[in-house]
């Protein structure tokens, strides 16, 4: 079985580190055979989660040691009891299901957040246009508590090469200016909601491509946080 | 006119301050008699929002130098061309309006960003329950782009203070298990939204003193990050 060296999480590594009880359960759950290993410290010892993580890994033959110093070397945070050890995979987003569509999301905690809010409203297919925050940092893998494991991720080199792989998908844009409120549009399946970077939105240039739709919203803030926008479009779409 | 000594952040200072040409720019226009001065980088002339910053200063008679390595010393983020410098005030939250309330939040950027969306969802009075996160901390600030100086914000030792001073205040109650929808609940003004801590959630014995309403959401993610809930519930309310 491989082993890796444990360090510094880097973006060229083809591992990463799933840090915490709840995002190593669900690596464990989700993609066990990425598994390379897990490591704890003696102190989960006192948390049902410790003895949890060491049943299933003792019952899929994955390795499962006690080593503070190593956790220690890959977690910024203190108190990080669980770490999980895993090759860095891909798995295409499916056709027949409606997609989330990131432009250039560059803010590893907005990835984090909106992956996380995916699962919770049934978005299980991740479209990300390059440039793009490392899906795979512990920072964004954190942040999802685990969501990660649990949706698909394709990565695309801009809007038009996405939309000529998905050509039914019917596209929602998420902006400011758009005419339609999203809570009033009926969203044609399979579509894909569309959101733009953080701080320069969709490029008016894509607004042809789709639908332009907005959130309801006062003109008191400037606008709302991506994750915001994205979380609260997807609650909409759910409902 | 006050001065003061430009040193990094700390709680325990009576001033803060607002990094970026957005927030000084709302720390200007909302609370002008608060600021203290106003820092520019040179490098900030090529851009208008420093013209307007310029012009706002001399209009209302107040300080604003150039000095770019005083701005180093007090933002940790590289290109901050703006800062302003204002004194840590209190505007008590309003009788009759609806409010927000949160227990202990912890976490700045989750404060910030729930701060940033009650101004794009129409409320503007915050109730903290401490001990919580330090709402001048210079991350907050600027994770409201600025709607910290359009909200008014109090603190409490207890929900059940806050319920004693606020007794006609119907109390909604974000929970996980609650057995209403929100989005199928009539809320009665004044109402207030209460959001418990990031981890620990709505303790159960405060239950009783309002109506526990959740998101609908699937099982698929443990729970939404508090500013993503937070947001949710402003715009279900909001709409």
């Amino acid at each position: 079985m491989r082993d890796v060296k444990i360090k510094k999480y880097l973006k060229k590594l083809d591992y990463s580190y799933a840090l915490g009880f709840f995002p190593v359960l669900e690596l464990l759950r989700m993609k066990p055979t990425k598994v390379i290993k897990v490591l704890l410290q003696e102190k989960s010892d006192d948390y049902k989660e410790a003895d949890l993580i060491k049943f299933i890994c003792q019952k899929n033959g994955l390795r499962c040691e006690y080593n503070k110093r190593w956790i220690e070397k890959i977690s910024a945070k203190k108190n990080t009891y669980a770490a999980g050890i895993f090759e860095k995979y891909e798995e295409e987003i499916i056709e027949i299901n409606n997609h989330i569509v990131l432009l250039n999301p560059s803010d590893m905690g907005n990835l984090g957040t909106i992956i996380r809010s995916m699962t919770a409203f049934n978005f299980f297919d991740l479209a990300i246009i390059k440039p793009a925050a490392d899906i795979f940092d512990p920072k964004v893998v954190s942040t999802t508590t685990g969501s990660l494991f649990k949706i698909r991720f394709s990565f695309f080199e801009s809007l038009k090469a996405y939309q000529e792989k998905f050509e039914f998908h019917n596209l929602y844009l998420l902006t400011l200016t758009g005419k339609n409120y999203l809570k009033k549009t009926k969203l044609k399946k399979p579509y894909s909601l569309v959101f733009g970077h953080e701080t320069r939105g969709i490029d008016p240039k894509y607004e042809s491509m789709g639908t332009p739709v907005k959130i309801k919203q006062t003109e008191e803030t400037d606008s709302l946080n991506l994750a915001m926008s994205a979380s609260i479009a997807m609650y909409e779409a759910y409902n």
